[in-house]
C-alpha cells in the first residue's frame, strides 16, 4: 500500500503553487504599501499559550488542537491561528519597548485545526494576517479593514459584503452580558447543551450558535449596540466615519460577535456573496483586542488584527471566474543533435542561467522532433538550435516562435543576443 | 510566569524577516531561470512515510522526530527533511506520468528535528530543496549542483568549497561493501558501538562516524572509487566533465558518503571556508537517489536533488560581512496638524496605498514634531504635511527629505504628483 497525505491536508503542485504565490505576492505587496513588516513565529508552541491566548472554553481549544508530548515530555501545540503567537513574541522580545510604535506585523503560514475536513476547511490551512499593536486610534482599525479589503478587491473580486460591529469596551459588554441573562434565562431550557453552558460563561456566544439560531428568543435578543457607553459608541461611530470617507462600503450587524473575552470595540468580516460559492461565505474576520497583550504578561497595549484564509480567497477568485494573470513559459529552450552539441549546450543553458536568461534543455535523450515538441509544451519564446554543423562554425539558430523568425549568430553572442531581445520585450 | 517560544525554535522579527525574504526571493528567482517550479507539501506526514523514505536506521527516524498521534490515532512525524514527502507526492499524485519530464520541483519550508539546539542546528529549521525526477542523464545532476553553488555566489558568498563523489551503481557498492567488511572486521573491537552495528547494516556509514574518525584502519578504507564499474565511472566522470566546462571547481572526496541505501552515483556538499564560520562548515547537501520512487510505491524513476539550511546560509553571509541590498524606508509619511487635518489624512492615505505608495501616518495622536520625527525614524523620501491652513486651501505641503525641496500641490493632484515623482527615481 502507497502512503497518502495524511486526511485534511493536502499537496499544492505546480500551476496550482503558482497561483497561491501569486496572491501571497499580492498580500506582501500591499503589507509593504501599508508598511507592515514580516514576522515569523514557529510552527508550534507551548499548549498554554493557546489555552490562555485563544481560551480555554472555545471548540478551538476543547476539541480542534494537534496537541502532543515532545520528547522533553513538555505539551507542545502546532498552531491552530496566529494572534496568539504574534503577542507571544511581542511581549518576549519587547517590541513594545522600541520607538516605532504602533508595531504593524503581518504573517503568512500554516495552521493547524482538527475538524472534519470538507470543502474550504482543511486540517492544515494557510492564513494571511496583520496585527497593529499599541495604537487605539479608530483610523488604525479602518487601515486594517481596508487592507483586508484591498487584497479582495485588487486581486479582481467583485462579490464581497463587509460586516461590521462594535462589541464595546468592557463596561459595554458587562451591561450587554447581564442582559443577555435576563433575556434568555426564561428559555434556558430550550436551549442547546452548550448555550445553556454559556449563559454563564459566556452568553455573548449564544448569539454565535448554529443550532439555536431559529429560536424566537435570538429575534428579540438585545444588542450590544444599545449598551455602548458613550465612548464606545463615539469610537464605533468613528471608525464608520473613516470608512465613509475612504468609500468602503459596509453593514452594520449587531449580531456580529466575537467569543472570546478579550475582544472589544471593532469586530468585522469580509463574506463573499458570488453565485457558486456555496455555504462557506466568511472569508476573513478580524477585531480589535485590547486585553491580549497584558493576558500574556505584556504591558496594557491596544490591538488590533485580522486573518484570512488563502484557501477560501483561492475558491472565491474561482468562484467568481477572475482569471489570474499567470504567465507560463520559459525564455527558450535548446534544441541540440549529436553528443558534443548536447555538451556545448548544457554550458550554454548555465551561460544564459547565470545572465538571468529562464532556460531549459532536455535530460532525456529525447531525439530532435521531441525535443521541440519539448519546447512546445514549455511554450517557450525561443528555441535555440545547435547541431554537429552549428557547432562546427562556432554558431547557434535561433528562432522566435511567435514569429517564426530565424537567426544565425555567433555562439560567444548568444547570451548578450538573447539578453537584448528578452529586455526589449518588456 | 510569561510563555516563551518552545526551545529549539526561534521568532524571526522585522529586520531579519528582510533578510529571509532576500534570500528566499533570490532562491525563488533561481529556480524560475533553471524551470524548477514549486511543490508544497504538508508540514506533518505518516509517520512510515520517513521510516521507509529517511530509513529506519538512521539517526533521524531513531532519534530525532517529533513524532506524536492525532485524535483520530494515526502516528503523525513532523516532517525531518523534504525528499520523502516530494517523492511520496510524485507518487500519489502519478507525476510520473504527465509529458513534461523531467519533473523539476523545488520546495521551501520548515523542517523538525528534535536535537540539541546550537549555533546553526535548531529543532525548527527551514530548507531550500530541489528535487530533478525522471533523468539519469549526468548533465541533471551538473544542473543541480550549479543551482545551488549559484544561489551562494549570487548572494556574494566566496569562500565555499564544493565537494563530490560517486557512491556507484547497486553492484558498484556491493563490491564496496564486502571490501569495507573485510577491511574493518579486524578492528570490530576497536570500533564505537555504533560502528559495531554499521558493520552489519550498512558499513559505508563506518566512514561518516565522529566518533571513529581517528581510527588508523579508517585512512587505509577501501574508497568506492577502486570500485566503480565501468558504467558507474563513465557516468561519474561526465559528470565532472560538464562541471568543468561549466567552470564550476570543485574537490573529489572518496569519503563523503550518503548513508541511506537508495542513494548511488553522485553525492556532494558545499561548505563554507569562511573563518569565523565556526565549526559548522557544511552549507548543504545533495545526491542521486535512483531507488527512492520505487521504494516509496512508484515506477523504477531515478532522481536527483538537494537541500540546504537557510540558518547556515545567513550565518554564512553574516561571517562573510556580505551586505544585503535591504532597502529600510517608505516612499512617505503623512504629518498632520488638527483633527479634521488627521481625518483627511486617513482619507489620503488610503488613496495614496491605492496607487501604489507605501506611505504611512501617525496612529498615536502625537505632537507635530514627534510626527516629523517618526518620519525619519522610517526614513521617508517624502513627507506630506497637512494642517488647518493648508487644509482650507486644498493644498499640501510636500517636502522631499533628500534635497529639502519643498513644494505645495492641490490635494487632488497629490496622487499622481507623487506617483510621478517615485517613478521618476527609477
Amino acid at each position: 500500500m502507497n502512503i497518502k497525505a495524511p486526511r485534511g491536508t493536502q499537496d499544492l503542485l505546480p500551476e496550482t503553487t503558482e497561483r497561491w504565490q501569486h496572491v501571497e505576492e499580492k498580500f506582501i505587496e500591499l503589507c509593504r504599501r501599508f508598511n507592515y513588516q514580516e514576522i515569523r513565529t514557529p510552527i508550534f508552541e507551548h499548549t498554554e499559550l493557546f489555552q490562555r491566548g485563544v481560551g480555554d472554553s472555545t471548540d478551538i481549544v476543547q476539541k480542534e488542537m494537534y496537541t502532543f508530548t515532545d520528547r522533553g515530555d513538555r505539551s507542545i501545540t502546532l498552531r491552530p491561528e496566529g494572534t496568539a503567537s504574534v503577542v507571544r513574541a511581542f511581549v518576549e522580545h519587547k517590541l513594545y519597548g522600541i520607538p516605532k510604535q504602533p508595531t504593524k506585523l503581518y504573517y503568512s503560514g500554516p495552521m493547524f485545526r482538527y475538524e472534519r475536513p470538507q470543502q474550504g476547511r482543511m486540517r492544515q490551512f494557510v492564513q494571511f494576517g496583520v496585527e497593529a499593536l499599541g495604537s487605539e486610534d479608530p483610523a488604525i482599525d479602518a487601515e486594517v479593514i481596508s487592507l483586508a479589503m484591498s487584497l479582495y478587491q485588487e486581486l479582481g473580486l467583485k462579490s464581497l459584503k463587509l460586516v461590521i460591529n462594535s462589541l464595546g469596551d468592557s463596561s459595554s459588554r458587562e451591561s450587554h452580558r447581564a442582559a443577555l441573562v435576563n433575556h434568555f434565562q426564561p428559555y434556558k431550557e430550550e436551549l442547546c447543551n452548550d448555550c445553556q453552558l454559556r449563559l454563564q460563561q459566556n452568553p455573548l456566544r449564544i448569539l454565535d450558535c448554529k443550532k439555536d439560531r431559529n429560536h424566537p428568543a435570538m429575534e428579540t435578543a438585545p444588542s450590544i449596540l444599545d449598551h455602548l457607553n458613550e465612548q464606545s459608541a463615539t469610537y464605533f461611530s468613528n471608525v464608520q466615519n473613516h470608512l465613509d470617507r475612504m468609500g468602503i462600503d459596509y453593514v452594520v450587524d449587531k449580531n456580529l460577535v466575537r467569543g472570546l473575552d478579550y475582544y472589544n470595540h471593532t469586530a468585522f468580516e469580509i463574506m463573499s456573496d458570488a453565485e457558486g460559492f456555496g455555504s462557506i461565505t466568511t472569508l476573513s474576520g478580524g477585531g480589535r483586542y485590547n486585553g491580549l497583550v497584558e493576558d500574556l504578561g505584556g504591558p496594557q497595549t491596544p490591538g488590533i488584527g485580522f486573518a484570512l484564509s488563502v484557501e477560501r480567497l483561492l475558491m472565491a477568485i474561482e468562484a467568481e471566474g477572475v482569471q489570474l494573470p499567470i504567465e507560463s513559459n520559459v525564455d527558450c529552450y535548446f534544441v541540440s543533435l549529436g553528443q558534443r552539441a548536447s555538451d556545448e549546450a548544457v554550458r550554454l543553458t548555465y551561460e544564459l542561467r547565470k545572465a538571468g536568461v529562464q532556460v531549459d534543455k532536455d535530460y532525456q535523450d529525447k531525439k530532435f522532433k521531441a525535443q521541440f515538441k519539448a519546447a512546445d509544451r514549455l511554450n517557450s519564446k525561443y528555441v535555440v538550435v545547435l547541431g554537429e554543423d552549428e557547432l562546427a562554425n562556432n554558431i547557434v539558430n535561433i528562432k522566435e516562435m511567435e514569429t517564426g523568425e530565424q537567426v544565425e549568430v555567433a555562439i560567444n553572442e548568444l547570451v548578450p543576443y538573447l539578453q537584448k531581445k528578452l529586455q526589449g520585450e518588456k
